[in-house]
């Protein structure tokens, strides 16, 4: 299955992936998962915006069942791992059951959500927000790219029908969701695998930096309001404010106007990414972050807008759940501070746990992301472990 | 004149103006262009790039001739007045010097030369650069714009052939280019019309940050090598060191890979604009700018590559011309921090002198570039007072 996937959406130059959500690469990616689905007896059903969900259920199955999976889109440039090593790792260890000889007295699913990374239409996990209801399609459907496509076409454009309804969790008792790790908690243990605890509380916020655009060799530098100036202060004040409070705050997204070589700009916008352990020090890092950003725009003579365009409040996976599961293989549980489609179907109320495969750099969202083959085949027996336990008698 | 060029190329949003060369506002303009010059009985004469000239060359005159004019680009968002402003006073001035009476000894010339801003394929006054031989056809031809397009195929796609030959200067004897100024030089002495004495040495570097990229949640700040924040750190060294030294340093502009709000960057590029009162202190600010952006590259674990895309060195105006023109309206003999076509002219050994008409604030690059119609008309005045002593008996 790796090798089908090690093509699709691959830059030549970089070796990272470009898998926007409702485009070539991704559409391909959905028949890929349809024809590894039909090859194993099981129907896929795609949902009115591209989720898909396929049933094994043997006569033995009924009741609520197990969902496993995860997404296929990238981030920009992304890696190999982030999304398709869970959907993957799901069919993987439903071969594994079955070459058990196992018989699930529940259905076991497989689930693929769309637009996880949000790095099109700028809100993470969108496909499981719209399946939860968290977020409602008469707001997504607005949302527009960078290209200003609005979602609505997008998902239109790709041969979809959103009026043909979503896909319902009603037959879903549990969901687990395998990824590898972002982070090196699992390799300072020494560990291949391990189950998560909690997803820190993240969010993005778009700050606009405002000034006078003027010439970039005749005006005075004390005469001007360079909103660029402003900018880089607030980026650097964003790092170390997250470095000395053990948190996370990061500007990886900028747009400039006029974006001209010889022109000071007349508008900065840049995207901060800010988490934290909880609430309230996400709440106290950004509202540092703006302060800081404030004051200098008041020396500067330029004006900050800061807007929330998405915050996730923190993100407790079923503790129970997880301490039953950990029985199994002596796993940790551990904490993550990445957002995931588990993130939003645990705060719909449905258990949920999730399987982390060891990462030997912690290196994500970048072409060096990696896991070794012999930690994913762990990931894919240590899957088939928890869904026979928790589709088993 | 000034009520037809008002609305070609203005954003709707900004009032700005995107006049790109090769592009169709600017096809526009110089259409307008041949039609002022056919209404006034001169036959422009267009060469195979898309600079332009027509003489006013009565029977009264002979031999090398003065030529006037500027250029009908823009940057991306910028004033009404940089640039046509010396093209439309060119036909006014002998409009005013037709009504005098005037006849002229030697032909007088109009120029319009293309992409003098560079903000399309990055190289500033590349007409008149291509035509005093500072710039080859081979070389430029290669360039290409923010979307890949070639230079060489703009030009072609423009209906223009660079095989039909350049404009020649064999004709030129003088040159004399009016400008709106762009600083505030004029409006503290408190005079509509000033002439150039200098136009300081300035240039642009490239600065490729190359860090590495990574999931902007879950990497420890710790662990990170975030070219984002050696940039910023360059941006604030950069203008701090401009200031402190009397000079100029800018970066107006900045692109990012993959420039996604959930990722690290593993590229940041950003354009420095530097300008100095000396050679000397021009390498000396750039010198100490890419030494700090070298020691901090060094702390965030990122690498630094300076490329110098384009430096020119100071050019003096023919002193004893300015001399000799001032004296025509007690006009004063000030420096521009800006580069001109009347630059590369006079480095070709062409006697050049420049005209600047009063700018109430000192921005330009801007929408709010802005010069008041009294002190145009004065500009106007001059200009052909000028014309008509390098013109006449």
């Amino acid at each position: 299955m790796w090798r089908d996937l090690a093509p699709v959406g691959r830059s030549a130059t970089s070796g990272g992936y470009f898998r926007q959500p409702w485009a070539s690469a991704e559409t391909e990616l959905r028949s890929w998962f349809a024809e590894e689905c039909a090859a194993r007896g099981f129907t896929v059903e795609t949902d009115g915006i591209g989720n898909q969900v396929a049933w094994w259920s043997p006569e033995s199955a009924s009741g609520p069942g197990v969902l496993t999976g995860s997404h296929l889109d990238s981030v920009l440039d992304g890696g190999a791992y982030d999304g398709p090593l869970g959907v993957a790792s799901a069919l993987a260890a439903i071969d594994v059951l079955r070459d058990r000889g196992f018989a699930p007295d529940r259905p076991v699913g497989i689930g693929v959500f769309v637009e996880e990374e949000g790095s099109r239409f700028g809100r993470a996990c969108l496909g499981s927000r719209l399946v939860t209801g968290a977020t409602t399609w008469a707001e997504a459907r607005e949302l527009r790219d960078r290209d200003g496509v609005f979602l609505g076409d997008a998902v239109a454009d790709a041969g979809l029908d959103p009026s043909a309804g979503l896909l319902s969790l009603e037959r879903v008792g549990t969901f687990v969701e395998l990824h590898v790790e972002q982070g090196r908690d699992l390799v300072d243990r020494d560990l291949a695998v391990g189950l998560a605890s909690e997803i820190w509380p993240h969010g993005r916020w778009r700050f606009d930096f405002a000034g006078q655009a003027n010439h970039a060799g005749t005006t005075r530098m004390e005469d001007r309001h360079d909103p660029m100036l402003t900018y880089a202060m607030t980026a650097l004040a964003a790092s170390k404010q997250a470095r000395l409070a053990g948190q996370r705050a990061t500007f990886g997204r900028i747009s400039v106007e006029p974006n001209g070589t010889n022109a000071v700009p007349s508008l900065v916008t840049a995207w901060l990414d800010a988490r934290a352990s909880s609430d309230d020090a996400l709440a106290s890092l950004v509202g540092e972050i703006g302060r800081q950003a404030g004051d200098r725009a008041g020396r500067d003579g330029t004006a900050l807008t800061v807007t929330a365009e998405s915050v996730s409040g923190s993100v407790a996976f079923d503790p129970e759940l997880a301490a039953r599961l950990a029985l199994l293989g002596d796993w940790p549980i551990i904490p993550t501070q990445a957002g995931h489609d588990a993130g939003i179907l645990s705060d719909a109320g449905i258990p949920t746990a999730m399987v982390f495969v060891r990462n030997p750099t912690g290196i994500s969202h970048s072409p060096d992301e990696h896991a070794d083959t012999a930690d994913c085949l762990a990931g894919v027996e240590a899957l088939a472990d928890v869904l026979a336990e928790l589709a088993g008698p």
